[in-house]
This record gives structure tokens, sequence and C-alpha cells, in this order.
């Protein structure tokens, strides 16, 4: 058998970014840690973590963590069997989430399972292009993002699609779009964009033929978003789940009334994850069927 | 003078977070970001970079990226004394701010005035306690965070304070606290922590004499926060500006009524930072003392 004390410590160390956290943690100094990651590489040949702040596993490190990850879930079926290996600490489970699914349909979604199964959830929030690098990386046991394929040893099942519309308030509208909506007006308004990696805008605009470049703010948060839109910074796509209200209630108005672009959502999970990874599968299909418009 | 070609490709490499997002956003080939990163190193005789992902700033890089910062807020006085250097494209201003700041009183408070000011924000989300980092490493121009302290070249201005309560869902109380909020039920009932920065939850429970251990979930999102304290699935610290319909509507309610934790705000920006900080730090004190409690 490999030796779960080394296994372990490189998983804390990446998961709590750091060996200061890691031994923490684990109840153990620093150096403690250190060297159990010394003797791991050592037994390999191989180093497994980049000494970087925070520490990335490597090529190797990452096979290892996606391995101690399918572990620590067998493990806990493991004491559903035999009840008295548990020591009754609720389980924790580490997911990463796009920032717009946390901030609409996941909570209600999952509130009741976790609450039910006594699991802590342990929330990483990834912009929805690049969650499944966590998922690669062995960090977290599930993602939800808007990539299909699996990572090798990894499901992957279809959600749903979640429609974003185009808004802005109405003060914007009459500053910038006092001409109406069109190809001259649209790529000087300024958008707000949650990151580089998120396209929305550019898809938006380039469905309506507008292909050069455009101003735009940046802004990491899905609150912050709908916040600077409704204080007449820029327009943006945005959740129609989490605009509802301020629609109805006239603080935000669409561009082009109807336009929506729909941005499909998958559950990727550890196919050796156990019974709880199986469970929340089947919970979060039930429950995304009726928050999400089907695929 | 510095070659500030040089100087640009190193700026460009640690706010896009890489080489070939650089490369992108000046125009150039990957290979000659390297090189001209490289010839700075040569030409100082250390490293200005960690080559990890993404890539950091040395101590040395540090200080590099800091004087660029402030060259660049002085560039811009300048060509409003001589407007024939303008190239009419608006400014960029890269902030941090704190997750619960751009929830909440930010996004009014700053749009009036980037409009006005033709500005375009480039806004980083950081912990309260940790958004100084930034500034230390030259990569923001300003910072909202908890810290009084300014870094050096810099100073800092009190805006006032974010009162913090501790709320949950009406079902969350009648489950964990069925007996009341006491001593031997509150450690047991599952907490919504922010991130392992975030102390809140901690010190709500050691100012009632709780200070061992206690189940916690972790979301790094301040609109998931809320979420999931509404959907029950823990209780949280979350700043009274954010929930003031969800206690109105008894969607949320306080563990303790009129329990609150005040958490100080300041506003960091380089001291020689021109003209368009210090127009900004004066909107900001006259907007927050609307928003936020005096300190």
């Amino acid at each position: 058998m490999l030796d779960y004390k080394l296994l372990a410590a490189l998983a804390a160390v990446v998961e709590q970014g750091g060996f200061e956290r890691a031994a923490n943690i684990l109840g153990l100094s620093q150096s403690a840690v250190s060297q159990r990651v010394k003797l791991l590489e050592a037994r390999i040949g191989q180093p497994v973590l980049v000494r970087a702040t925070p520490p990335a596993p490597t090529e190797i490190g990452r096979r290892l963590l996606n391995h101690v990850q399918q572990v620590r879930l067998l493990e806990r079926d493991l004491t559903r069997q035999v009840p008295a290996l548990d020591d009754a600490v609720p389980e924790r489970l580490r997911l990463a989430i796009n920032a717009d699914s946390l901030a609409t349909w996941w909570p209600s979604a999952v509130s009741g399972f976790c609450t039910h199964q006594n699991v802590l959830l342990e929330l990483v929030v990834e912009d929805q292009e690049v969650g499944l690098k966590r998922m690669r990386a062995g960090e977290v046991a599930g993602c939800v993002c808007a990539a299909e394929r699996p990572v090798a040893g990894a499901n992957s099942v279809a959600l749903g699609a979640m429609p974003y519309l185009a808004v802005a308030s109405p003060a914007f509208m009459a500053r910038c779009f006092f001409d109406g909506i069109n190809e001259t007006l649209l790529p000087q308004a300024p958008a707000v964009v949650f990151g580089e990696d998120d396209q929305l805008q550019h898809r938006y605009l380039a469905e309506l033929g507008i292909t050069g470049s455009f101003a735009y703010h940046l802004c990491p948060s899905s609150e912050g978003f709908v916040r600077l839109l409704e204080s007449g910074l820029g327009w943006g796509m945005v959740p129609e789940l989490q605009v509802r209200d301020e629609l109805a209630q006239g603080k935000l108005v669409e561009l082009i009334p109807g336009r929506a672009i729909h941005v499909p959502l998958y559950w990727h999970y550890w196919r050796n994850g156990g019974r709880l990874l199986i469970g929340l599968t089947q919970h979060l299909r039930r429950e995304a069927q009726a928050a999400l418009v089907p695929l």
C-alpha cells in the first residue's frame, strides 16, 4: 500500500494553499509536513509539488491527488457499512462552482441534501470555462461548468442551460443609446465583463455583427456585476434568474427584448467517488430540471 | 531614464497573469514579451519574476511595478495639460475591493465618477484582510480594505464601518436552535464562512465565550453566501446593508437581535497617483459617509 500519511500531507498543502495552513489542519509542525512531501518525492523519484505561492502539484502530483480524492470518498462508503470506523465528523465535500450558479439556483438545490447527509461544503468559485482545471488537479470532487467533456476518471451529466440577457439601467440606455441600439453606439457604450475569460459580451456583439474591440469594465463578482449595471456604469450579460426582480421593477431593462444567450451547464464528478457523489448527482439532476432550461 | 518598454512588459505579465495574455494586450509575440523581461533581468542583474502560474513579481519586481503604476498616473495628469498627447482612450483604473463592499455600497458610490471622468474600472476582488498585498505588489492603484496602515508610498483614509449581523433562515433557527441560542448548540450548528481568512464568525462566537472549533461550510461569494443562508444551510455574518430586504421580509432573522460586529473600511491610494486618484478619494469619502457608519 501507498503511505497515506505522505499523500495526505501533499493533499493538505495543495488544498490549503501552503505549508503553514497544511500544518495547522493536520496538527503537525510545518517542517514535519515539508519532510513528508520530500519523503514522498524521494520514494517516487520525481517532484510532486512546484514550490510557488500557492504551491501547485506537478503532473505526477496531480495524479496522486486524484487518487487521494477518490480514496477519501471510498472511505466514506466504508464507514457507512462499518459504523464503528466513523468518528462522527461531518464529511467535507470540496466542489468548484461557477459564480453565477452560486448566485442563483445552486444554494437552494444543494442545501437540503447537505443538511440531510451531514456534509460540509467547501466551495471554490471558478469561471465556468476554467472550473475543470480544479477537477484535473484533483483539488475538487465535483464541478459545475460549461464544458461537457469530462476529465479522465470522471463523468459529466448535462444539467440544463442558463439563459443570459443583455441588460442596463434606464439611465444608461438614455445616455448611451440615445439614437437606439445600433452598430455605431454599441461598441462605444462601456460593457461590464466578469473577467478576461468571460466571452458572453463579445458573443452578444458578434451575433449582432459587431466584431471589433469595445470598452469594458472588469468586475469579477456576480453580485457586484448586477449592482454596477443597476448604478448605470455599463451594460452586461446576466443570468435571467438573477435579475427577474430588477427587470420587473424597471431597475434594469433589456438592450434588445427577448434576445438571450443560453449557456449550458454540466455536472462533473469522479467516477469512483462513492455513494455520496452518486446521491448528489441524482439530486442535482432533479433540482436543475426545475431551475434551468432543457439543453 | 529607465527602459519603459521593458517595464511595461513586466507589468503586463503580472497584471494579465501570464505571458500569453500579456502578449495579446501589448500586441507582441509571446517570445518578444519573454525577451523583454529577460533583458530587464539582465540589466538589473536579478530576477524580477517568479515563473509560476500565474507569474509573481520578486521583491525587486514589486518595486518596479509600484514605480510603473505611479508613472502611469502621472502621465494621465500630463495629458490633461498637453491634450495633444491624449489618444482619447479611456483611462483604466485597477482597484482591489473587498467582496462585501462590491456587493453593497461601492457600485453606486463610484458609478457617476467613472462615467464623468471616462474611467474604465478593472476590479480585483480580495478579502478585506489581504487586499493590501495587491497594493504592495504594485498591481492596483487603490484598495478598499479593513487594514488602516498604508504600504510605503501610499496614503490611507478612513471610510467608515460596515456593521455585520449574524443571521440564518427561520427554518435553520428552528432546526439547530430548538433550545435557544446557547453555548451547547452554537458550536454544533454549521456556520458559513467566506474563506479561511474570514474570522468574523470566530469573533462572534468568541464574544459569546465560545472559543473552540465549530463546523462550517466555505463559500467565497457574497451573493452565494446570502443565498446559502436563506436556503437554510447555516448561519453567518453578513453586512446589514446587504440583507435589509431579507430581514424585513422575514427570509432571514438575527441570531441575537441587535448584536453586530463593526468592520472598519479604509481607502488606500498611491500618494503620487495624480489628480484622478485625488478626485476619486474625495468622491469616495463623501459617498462612504452616506453608506457607512462613522468610525
